[in-house]
């Protein structure tokens, strides 16, 4: 078997540290029990350094011996497709599963993230939040029907779904009690843990580095 | 081989013609030579009517045989791998195939779609602006370098794009002429002008009966 090699930044400042999206790569990887190595580019420059290699000059990208792969919901899908414990292999279990994928990606982080972006920015926006709440009802009630999204077990469209609810923060958006009870069941995976640790240490040794390298 | 079903709303007003998302379906399956049928769900009540079918209350889903399949990103990749016209069976044009896919969805379409929805209600939102711009500049130099976003051919990558540029209406947004030539050469597909043409006739047969109805 290829190796798997997850590329992210060489370091970030630490307001983002356990929410650089190599974080759902490595919690896949640990899930599928599939073997990766982690490599760097350099955060100085990031806007066009890598450009050839992931054109909107983000990470991660995903290198499976010749294939290199941007975008993190497109890698998740290759590699739910290495394994059975991310994605099953019968043709409803993967149809539910690739579903609810793309509704993370385009039902729900479409609104979210650039909810948060306003946020951030301070700019007034109430037609988004009022879009953002309907769609977070709709889950809402889609997961007080359901333990898991997909085909009743855990599957990579939960991992990616509580991802995309932890980053935007949307538990202190109004009380949706199954969504709650859904983030904490899925959050509480010894796999993310660790994944989530690893990111940490990853950018706490690069701190190390840095100041080793100033005068 | 089982039948493929594009589900609709039974009507909707003049506005969104030519924009509500079962074209994509629908053009999908006339360049990937599917046959497939058309039916519908009332766009009257559609925010709580199939909610048990569509938990976001939208259109379009699909059915294949036993599968049902929500999210137009969803029902594009699951025909593609119907198909080698839409994506390549090679493992190097399908990765590229699916990215694109997922960039038009997550990268691009996050942020037109959002930035559409304020300009619409009217509200102030430099800093999406800001972020839309930088994007499709990055798409800008990604076409400025190639003909087709994956595998040096027209794939369900191009057809999902040009759907999303056209949608957002970004030509109007600043000067980029290899996005300009991109959106010219897609949409100048017959297959995309016959789902069009077709989506506007389902529409206003829908128009008669509705004043049929009436008293």
């Amino acid at each position: 078997m290829s190796e798997l090699i997850i590329w992210t930044y060489d370091w970030v400042p630490e307001g983002p540290r356990g929410f650089v999206r190599d974080l759902r790569l490595r919690w896949a990887c640990e899930e599928g029990g599939l073997a990766y190595s982690v490599r760097t580019v350099p955060f100085d420059g990031r806007e066009t350094n890598h450009l050839s290699r992931q054109p909107f000059g983000q990470i991660p990208f995903l290198n499976d011996g010749e294939l290199e792969i941007f975008e993190s919901g497109a890698g998740l899908l290759h590699l739910a497709r290495k394994s059975e414990k991310l994605m099953p292999n019968d043709p409803v279990g993967e149809a539910e599963t690739v579903q609810w994928t793309i509704a993370a990606l385009n039902s729900i982080e479409m609104v979210t993230v650039p909810w948060w972006f306003l946020e951030v920015t301070g700019e007034k926006h109430n037609g988004l939040t009022d879009w953002m709440g309907n769609r977070l009802d709709r889950l809402e009630k889609a997961l007080s029907e359901r333990e898991w999204l997909a085909a009743d077990r855990f599957t990579v469209a939960d991992l990616l779904m509580a991802d995309v609810l932890r980053v935007s923060k949307v538990r202190a958006f109004g009380d949706r009690p199954a969504t709650d009870a859904y983030l904490i069941r899925v959050l509480d995976r010894p796999t993310f843990k660790k994944a989530c640790a690893d990111q940490f240490a990853h950018f706490a040794a690069a701190d190390m580095s840095r100041s080793a390298a100033s005068p």
